[in-house]
């Protein structure tokens, strides 16, 4: 097979042999993914993880249930957040020790923006991504107003030589590698090494990387990153976000919402905060256990998975979805927003179309899930650990019959939802 | 019978026919309880009640593994928080539309002391409890120093007069109505008076509270308020907290940590925040739905229930484990820190001995569930919903056996856990 072979027939074969020979098939097993259905949305909410539903009926049923306030003990539910930290510590690069799982993404960021500042206490700006999902923007911004410092807006593409010219006034710089509606992979070593060169501090949002490609924290010298758990992790809807402190800002590690799980001695109930040592400072309040284990069991999906084999069939993937949708939508009115280049772009692919909106609508009838930003956005996301080639050949080879027959302009599909 | 009859023949008596006059004995079916347990910790983590379990499989198989994302609008995802905040309303005397759902107490607190003091711009003094739990003590002094206020901390018995003393430089006042060692009620309507007189904001945490007696907070024109709902409500570990903003106060209801779900419209993903009218500006981030699904499920357990007759049945089991303790423990060593007026005690029974943890862990391997609060206290909860007069008598007896028999002084009741 050579890349002349660029017809849909052609490409049909090359998704079957590229499926043939995916040594990582077997692990699709270990989701339950309902009949019909091509998911293309684990970029937003990941699917079901095998390893859940018993999980969480025994978190229900003998842990809460039965065992009741003993669990903390008995169960070490207590345990559970620097445990499932540690957890996901192995899929981002984080030797153990430099992440605490708990509360969502905003409460993270939050905590870590204020830490971030205060480790850097004689500079006053902050610099976030204008194209930055909103909530890090809006809490940029909130925690700036409370710390009397500045956010500057800089699009990832300069930010560079803004830290170049400038960086010495920065405290921190807070971006995602993944753009979320691009899908664009930011060069996370160049840029933290960048912010290290000026004295300044870098903040990494990973929901859109963590689960979906090797981060490597500790390897690019990371100072704190944020996530969430619900996206490539499959730790169901809304599941506990995460924080990483590297080990040599802990001890400095001086943040805002100082719940009593973080305190050095919790049980003494004390007065005054005093943080524990180590990452246990970054833990809050009560997590939420039911969530917070449903977490655990789905990250068993990784169990024994090589990140790189993972990011490897996530790039086959994408480039099989690329390439079809040269071959197969040309002249319907798409264009790609995903950079082509491999090493640009993360597990994730977007097409820009006028009419995004009823025809991602269409596509969901059909059985193939993704999802629409406004105003012109289609985002399909692959998570290699479920998604095969022959489902993203089927899905572009449903978006041309829907495109080129008209069967999107069907009026069902214009109402817009509550939540799209 | 009369009061004199206190032995414990006439004790045990008693039991059975106040259960037997109980209507709200069947509630109890409402609840999944081990055999051989009687639970007295609900004050702490409630019991599960028997529409969770399947509410839970419901979330976790259908609208997680099969409507996957669709759930968002399909199983209305996107309206729990309000929704759920409406129920719980329903239970702390508040309207609908003046209370959300979600993410842990300690953040809940964090927005509501933030946003408190942002509403008294010109004074400067936050009050709290020196015997406030800890996390919001911790919550207040973090939240002062990002604003650059003063924390003081006024003993409850105390707050009246200080406030009609220097109240006129007081923000808030946040404290709890009912003290989580003691057990010992507050004047809510008395206090929330006195603050008002002097201008200042009251802020009550209703951790120890809320599904325990009735609050009323729109009747005792309460301006915020915040709780867990995991102890009375019985919401399963680490379930959503809760946060109150009367209507008045929503327009400029102003808080630290701005997610996107707080948002006026949340999926334009705009670049600044932009807070929703009324109570959903308190949204945060996606809320860990699980959990906050298992909560919901919860609190049909309160369906129909009246709470001024479920706070009746609390005081007469209280009341009931007070004589008991008067009538069978005299000599062993007790003191009760509990008010023995029934307007000021809350739904708690704290006793004190100098072998609390010892006597409680032997307590509960006879299978009476209670816990301890160092150095001495013995605390024992009573959720009306399930506990019976019967489980408060034979609670009672055991103590008195595992005391006078020395029983407790065994060496494998000596060992303290991580948790305690």
């Amino acid at each position: 097979m050579t890349v002349t072979e660029t017809g849909p027939a052609a490409l049909a074969a090359r998704a079957e042999a590229l499926d043939a020979a995916d040594g990582l098939a077997a692990l699709r097993d270990r989701f339950l993914l309902p009949k019909g259905v091509v998911y293309l949305d684990g970029n937003s909410l990941g699917a079901l993880p095998a390893a859940v539903p018993a999980a969480v009926e025994d978190a229900v049923r003998r842990q809460w249930g039965t065992d009741l306030i003993r669990s903390w003990n008995d169960n070490d539910w207590w345990g559970a957040p620097l445990r499932i930290g540690d957890t996901i510590g192995r899929l981002i690069g984080a030797a153990p020790g430099q992440v605490a799982c708990g509360d969502s993404t905003s409460v993270q960021l939050f905590n870590a923006l204020t830490a971030a500042a205060r480790l850097r206490p004689d500079r006053q700006v902050l610099l976030t991504d204008p194209d930055h999902f909103p909530t890090d923007q809006y809490i940029a911004d909130s925690v700036a107003r409370m710390l009397g410092l500045t956010v500057r807006r800089v699009p990832v593409g300069e930010l560079a030589d803004v830290l170049a010219a400038e960086g010495h006034r920065v405290a921190v710089a807070a971006y995602g590698p993944v753009d979320y509606r691009t899908g664009e992979l930011a060069d996370m070593a160049a840029l933290t090494a960048a912010a290290h060169e000026v004295g300044a501090l870098f903040l990494w949002d990973l929901c859109h990387a963590a689960g979906a490609l090797p981060v490597g924290l500790d390897a690019i010298g990371a100072d704190l990153a944020v996530g969430c758990g619900y996206k490539y992790l499959s730790g169901g809807p809304g599941a506990p976000a995460f924080i990483y402190v590297a080990e040599r800002h802990q001890d400095a590690f001086d943040h805002a919402v100082t719940g009593w799980h973080g305190h050095a001695e919790p049980f003494a109930m004390q007065s005054t905060y005093a943080p524990a040592p180590g990452i246990a400072r970054a833990r809050i309040g009560t997590p939420p256990l039911l969530s917070m284990l449903a977490l655990e069991a789905a990250l068993t999906a990784f169990d024994g998975v090589d990140m790189a084999a993972l990011r490897a069939k996530s790039l086959s993937l994408t480039g099989l979805f690329l390439d079809c949708a040269d071959a197969m939508l040309d002249g319907l009115g798409f264009t790609v927003a995903t950079p082509r280049e491999p090493e640009r772009r993360g597990s994730q692919v977007s097409l820009r179309h006028e009419h995004a909106y009823p025809i991602v609508q269409a596509h969901i009838e059909r059985g193939f899930i993704g999802d629409m930003r406004a105003p012109d956005i289609l985002r399909f996301g692959f998570n290699a650990l479920y998604v095969t080639h022959r489902d993203v050949f089927a899905a572009v080879e449903a978006l041309r019959e829907i495109t080129a027959t008209g069967e999107y302009t069907d009026e069902r599909f214009a109402v817009r939802s509550a939540v799209t």
